[in-house]
């Protein structure tokens, strides 16, 4: 036997991209909603590719599959590989389905080629990632590891209103241990989780790389909906000295953190700062009055959980700043968290030393949106992540991955996984 | 005959503001529509009570009133004194109106007490100031002096969706020699245009002043809509170098306007900005999402038309280099000016002696709202304003002008009116 080239890998990879986007089209882009029967549909589409191409298929209580080569359908322990298939709607294809097509590329790889693994692996194609269905994301993963929070499980779906447990119900879920919040897969015969994802963002373009070792999730804190409370009046007839205007106020505070941002970066710190939704009240403002309010989110994310409350602190003290010196008032309401989960130090290297050996190169970014291997690591199982390229973010339908990027990706976790030629 | 007393003068200003607002009141506040039924109403109330209390009525080409002493209705020059009786809709019953009321006053307080004015007076009620109704202001004073625009005489009312000339032609008001840009009255019989308006911002409550002379009238020029186009991207995944964020694009354009303002008001130069509506677009904003724009108005504002200039020219350049540096674009839709109204210097100088002679001390300050003084300096007569302080700002029902406040602005203008005891 003789391991596989390029033209036929990615034949492989084009026949998962092409199957599952036929099942799943949508008026734009593709729609596969969590734990809907178009799920349950491209979970059925895979098993079928997976035993025409000689792995091994079983189910696991949550409705996920697992995918191995036939010698290591009974292994005690395991490196488990995979993603999510669920997308949002009229999402692209490549989100979350690229990890469970670099999973079953690098089992049928195995198979075909005769090369071993150090370790016995399994892929998991996973149910429910994508927070547009229920609200929350993550499902899938915080299922089985008995992370699911209570209001998680009677979130309702944002289609038809009735809650996940229904929804888990009807594809024979059994709600019970996720209501006691425990793992449904036993956690102990998981050595490791690894996970390709396509780059939601533009660096590799940028910087003309096909792939990327992750180093950490960054974590955030976010505010869905500060006010900045000033005072209303004419725009003509007010004074400088006597105006309280929060248009103001928030430039100067965005502008602060701006600075603030460029500064820490320069000394190395991880940190993106985002305020997504900026308005005046439309029932109010116009152009000749000082508005009396302005109301914007704020989404701040970093790796480091130190650099976050650094952050949190000087967000603080300039919020009082400027209210007093511009007689404004900040309305926080309350503060949404997500801590940064760092990916484990020996597969971090592991995987670079792949890449170097894969590509002749390495390539080490932290991954600004969370993904499930954020799940696994918080529930104590070491965590690795490969990016690939791509084109135009995710969530939306021009999402836009190279095969051979796919594969550059790919190789580098059969280079990990696989003893040496 | 001796001169009025104060609860005399305090007790007719109270008739008027409560007969007219009485024959106005709406759900909050008073509705006097420009050019309808209930402006007419106000007109003939306002007839009776200066007929009643002994002065000469008569109607212009407008069908606005004029007042004045029974000796003086055959004068061939006078000193025009007064304001508009509309208002917007549920507004307060002193924008406008209490330039009319200070008017009468004036002629009464001379008619009663036996003063004479060293020239002859007339008080006109204009209708037609706000802008609330055809989309445009100033109607009455422009058409009185033949510089209504031909689009203003075609605008339309919010209400009935009809043009102004019809409504005009409805009170058997003459259009044509609006079409034609011809004054309505002899403009070369009016020496000079005298007005008390309350105070729309907060300068002479914050500084405990009862009334002050007015400088100029502050010109503008405004943007309704400015686009900053960005681009859209991952709140967590596109780092600092690759972003295009448009919301601190502008947070930075709006900062250093905000730092060249204050630097210009320290080294005396007039100017107020404001950017009263900001927005992300509802459509696609999100917590999680770099917008790829962000929509402002901008309203600029000074009694120096150079500093206009230098302000327009400032912005041109800041949005130049901020689009640079970020790699947005700033697209400002059309701009629209009004210039700035300096009130005339011999008038200033005369109702600040006026004033001091009055109340023992005098205060100038700049208006920042447009008044039909300015439309009168625009048509080459000589033009002076007096302010009283009001709190709440004005075009709300929340108005407060003190009866005390008004009787101090009067006072002064008695002053400068008549010969000296």
């Amino acid at each position: 036997m003789k391991d596989l080239d390029t033209d036929t890998l990615g034949g492989l990879a084009q026949q998962i991209f092409d199957g599952v986007r036929a099942l799943s089209r949508d008026t734009a882009g593709v729609s596969r909603p969590a734990f809907s029967s178009v799920e349950t549909e491209t979970l059925a589409w895979l098993a079928d590719f997976a035993r025409q191409n000689g792995l091994h298929v079983t189910e696991d209580a949550g409705r996920n599959l697992l995918f191995s080569l036939p010698q290591d359908a009974n292994a005690t322990r395991w490196t488990l590989i995979g993603s999510h298939v669920d997308s949002v709607p009229m999402g692209g294809n490549y989100d979350g389905l690229a990890g469970v097509a670099a999973g079953l590329i690098v089992l049928i790889r195995a198979a075909r080629s005769g090369r071993r693994f150090r370790k016995p692996v399994k892929c998991i194609a996973m149910r429910g990632e994508e927070s547009a269905w229920f609200g929350a994301c993550y499902l899938g993963s915080k299922m089985l590891t008995g992370q699911l929070p209570a209001d998680e499980l009677a979130a309702t779906h944002k289609g038809d209103d009735r809650p996940l447990s229904a929804h888990l119900q009807d594809l024979g879920i059994d709600t019970a241990p996720l209501a006691a919040h425990l793992p449904i897969c036993d956690l102990s015969r998981i050595d490791e989780y690894l996970e390709l994802h396509i780059e939601q963002g533009p660096l590799l373009v940028e910087r003309d790389i096909p792939a990327a070792v992750v180093s950490g999730i960054r974590g955030n804190f976010r505010h869905r909906k500060i006010r900045c409370i000033g005072q209303a009046g004419h725009s003509g007839a007010v004074p400088r000295a006597y105006r309280h205007d929060p248009v103001l106020a928030f430039a100067e505070l965005m502008h602060r953190l701006d600075s603030t941002w460029s500064h820490l970066q320069q000394t190395g710190d991880d940190l993106v700062l985002t305020s997504g939704i900026v308005g005046t009240d439309p029932a109010s403002h116009a152009i000749a009055r000082i508005p009396d309010e302005l109301m914007f989110s704020l989404d701040i994310r970093s790796q480091d959980a130190e650099v976050l409350n650094q952050m949190r602190r000087y967000l603080r003290a300039q919020m009082d700043d400027i209210s007093r010196s511009r007689g404004v008032r900040f309305d926080t309401g309350s503060e949404v968290a997500v801590a940064p989960a760092l990916m484990d130090a020996t597969i971090i290297a592991g995987l670079q030393d792949a890449m170097q050996q894969a590509t002749g190169d390495t390539f080490t970014m932290a991954s600004g949106g969370g993904h499930d291997a954020a799940i696994f690591a918080q529930a104590g199982i070491p965590a690795g992540m490969v990016f690939v390229r791509n084109r135009n973010g995710s969530h939306n339908p021009d999402e836009a991955m190279e095969i051979d990027d796919f594969l550059v990706g790919t190789a580098v976790l059969s280079t990990y996984l696989e003893e040496a030629p």
